[in-house]
């Protein structure tokens, strides 16, 4: 598989490390964060000659306590966080609190305007949508909040039935373990389809629901 | 589908609430033990009816620096932990330290003695062996460990193709993400494939690995 797009940043033009932010918040719903953040710690640490790295990121650099009740621990506050490349926006109920957060919406649109890549996984779509990120766009994001999505901004393209919708400089994902497909997607974007294939055989990845 | 062996607690016997026990520690692999949280904390919280909860227990109850840096809570320690009905052993790098440390080997056992069914993730297999819980019994672990769990104890009988190994009061898992399977196929047991059905829409685990 070649990527189907062209990789958001241009590996040629720097070797300064790259750094994807993974947004933790109270009520994020846990394997929507920690889903991807395997995929990616994994990457990133057995491959530093990659030259990207990834942490967690809460607004106060505090714990958080997840939507079922798990605390995670973040890396950086907002203040402290490197300049991202790449930003990941889970979901859980803690975004309906967020979608309507004027504070966190401009957050979002800042980090909008300087990070190439944006992503979210589940109703971070929520958020993304609020904020205007995804104007006559085509999205996903979990299947009960599809109505949502389009309440919030009735341009976005729907695309149900996708695992992920990769939009160029946009990625949305389904509900929850969705995320983990679109971080391996992101690896194979940002490092190749044989490295995503090696972190996919590192956490093997093939999965067999029994029900 | 229905349940290939009784489930391990007698529903009829009790109305007390069984509690399932998500063991967690330093080295621990994040989407060893936060698949299966996903999984059973949606159930357990959305169907309190079914009289069950979990909880994650670290050694002395304080935050856990998993494998690849992020920081997880416990809700218990060894001592404050309600007695359990389910231990989950994930994996993880820290198991090389574990299946080596006499007073973790001595604290699994004696679970053994009072848990009706013990499961383990990924490399939570090497500690059971360690600790002679899979003796002469079929059992899976992470592919890269297949080899270490025999050293450990040649009786056991490899089943390297499973996803996960139900051997009624044992259930062992293949590498990291097989815990969110086996996770799965524990509410099966528990509560019924219908109920398992239900989490899988609700975290959408219709996996759709893109590499």
């Amino acid at each position: 598989m070649t990527d189907p797009v062209p990789p958001p940043v241009d590996t040629a033009s720097s070797r300064r490390t790259r750094h994807i932010g993974l947004l933790i918040f109270d009520d994020v719903e846990e394997l929507d964060a920690v889903g991807p953040w395997e995929v990616l710690s994994y990457w990133t640490l057995h491959h530093p000659e990659d030259g990207w790295t990834v942490s967690c990121v809460s607004r106060d650099g505090r714990p958080v306590r997840a939507a079922k009740g798990l605390t995670l621990g973040a890396h950086h506050s907002f203040e402290t966080m490197p300049p991202l490349d790449v930003l990941i926006h889970p979901g859980g109920q803690g975004t309906r609190r967020l979608m309507r957060d004027p504070d966190h919406l401009a957050w979002v649109r800042g980090q909008r305007g300087s990070v190439r890549l944006v992503t979210s996984v589940c109703t971070g779509a929520l958020v993304y949508a609020a904020a205007g990120l995804l104007t006559g766009r085509p999205a996903t994001t979990h299947w009960e909040s599809l109505d949502l999505v389009t309440q919030l901004d009735p341009s976005i393209v729907l695309r149900p039935d996708a695992r992920f919708v990769d939009d160029g400089d946009v990625i949305t994902s389904a509900g929850v373990s969705a995320g983990i497909d679109m971080a391996l997607h992101l690896v194979a974007r940002l490092a190749g389809t044989e490295r995503a294939r090696e972190v996919r055989r590192a956490i093997q990845y093939d999965p067999q629901p029994p029900v």
